[in-house]
């Protein structure tokens, strides 16, 4: 079983790797045949690869990740509720999303579902 | 697919019917085939009778439940972070938790993973 006090300091590190605009330092944090949907429900990205490049091209927007409140830990799974800040073409938006980990032994995250919609989607329009 | 307005309605809906103090409320927002595992990964509840009986005990230590922040809504799922807010023996203990949901064509509850553990009880030492 993963150790709750590394994977509550591993969503603490995805947060900080956003700030740091650092898409190698989110895909350290998975397993290497981890897969991510995000929404939930699109198609996985699989593996290392993948979410790099997920996350490189997430990133590139400049969204910046703002914890809501305390990450909720479940045997090997995490879940945390967050703000997703941007700012495009001078205008701040924002995405309000509920994220879930699960890690495996090696306390990786070996799955990841994000949890948004368009209800959830602010200053767009 | 399940209508996000009446998705976010059935979490209000769960919130209220604690704070009435009815699991029957609480049942009928489930399908009779869902499955309960709160928190994820123990035995499930299935089945109205199971999922009615296990919200009747739950209601029976006075939990009431305070929403924090927003619903997300993602296709038929919806997740939510919440409070649990309990008074045992004269003493105030809180827990947090963040549950998932996810809708059939309905708009009745499927599925529900609550997550949270010891690192997220407070009050109970």
């Amino acid at each position: 079983m993963p150790d709750p006090k590394l994977m509550e300091a591993a969503v603490h590190e995805y947060v900080a790797a956003f700030d740091a605009n650092s898409p190698e330092r989110v895909a350290a944090l998975f397993a290497p045949d981890a897969n991510v949907e995000d929404p939930i429900g699109s198609p996985a990205h699989v593996g290392h690869d993948a979410i790099l490049g997920f996350y490189t091209a997430s990133m590139q927007t400049g969204a910046k990740l703002k914890l809501e409140g305390p990450v909720r830990i479940a045997g090997p799974y995490a879940a945390f509720a967050f703000s997703v800040l941007l700012n495009l073409g001078g205008k701040d938006m924002h995405v309000d999303v509920i994220d879930t980990f699960k890690f495996d032994d090696d306390n990786k995250v070996i799955e990841m579902r994000a949890y948004f919609g368009p209800t959830n989607m602010h200053g767009f329009a």
